[in-house]
């Protein structure tokens, strides 16, 4: 098993914002992908598409500020099953999110992949709650040939 | 043991422009951060300063225009005696670099934040070849508080 970790700080004096932004279809089109549909509750399934594929999400926990979990029901055949936490807290003037995306069966090479586009993802996130803009697919970064 | 993985795409004709940006001072302080000296030779040890600390690595590999390996000597605790390697191939008109930092021995939240940190340095590592121009530090991009 490997998982892919990251860590940013978005500038923002209450975790609320970034909570928003993971837990609703407005928040999450906004630094993800515009084409963001669902539920966002607790058993509900989030459905992001992308101009190639996309994922399906059941929401799995939420702890209003703190936490939300996801667990992958649909998508690429590497991603089905994995699971993605994200944890929040406030340390002074930053919102810390730490994102966990685990339960990757190999350390393939689409992984090393979806690890520098979560990275620019995070980005993107911190970017809508400190500026009011993302960078949501399509008009996400390119990385590489994979988009 | 946890590793940090991240694939990106660098669209150049061929890997040689990569390659020189990772094992040449001035290739090196193209990209990750201005204060680089050293020797890039095998056997030899760079040496990457930031305005808080840096790391010294020993070069271990070099297969010109395929593969440069290096040994954490010293740097912070959580580093010293993991690894990182650079593999590169041409695939069409991108060099597909795939970069591993193993051998961590936990997955703290210091990792996290370096796992988004060399997502980050990939992408200036892209803008350098590409366009001439990287975002080394001290002006690399801020990520969190702990820069």
């Amino acid at each position: 098993m490997a998982d892919i970790l990251h860590r940013v700080g978005v500038k923002t004096p209450t975790p609320e914002k970034v909570y928003d932004a993971l837990t609703t279809v407005e928040g999450l089109a906004g630094w993800w992908t515009v084409d963001t549909k669902g539920s966002g509750d607790v058993g509900g399934v989030l459905e992001f598409r992308f101009p190639v594929g996309g994922f399906d999400m059941e929401v799995v926990e939420l702890r209003p500020s703190e936490r939300v979990a996801w667990r992958v029901v649909d998508g690429p055949e590497e991603w089905i099953g994995t699971t993605i936490d994200w944890d929040l807290r406030q340390d002074g003037d930053y919102t810390i999110v730490l994102f966990k995306h685990q339960g990757w069966k190999e350390p393939v090479e689409f992984m090393h992949h979806c690890s520098t586009k979560w990275g620019s993802f995070l980005m993107s996130l911190k970017s809508l709650v400190e500026n009011g803009e993302g960078a949501p697919a399509p008009q996400d970064v390119q990385i590489s040939d994979w988009h």
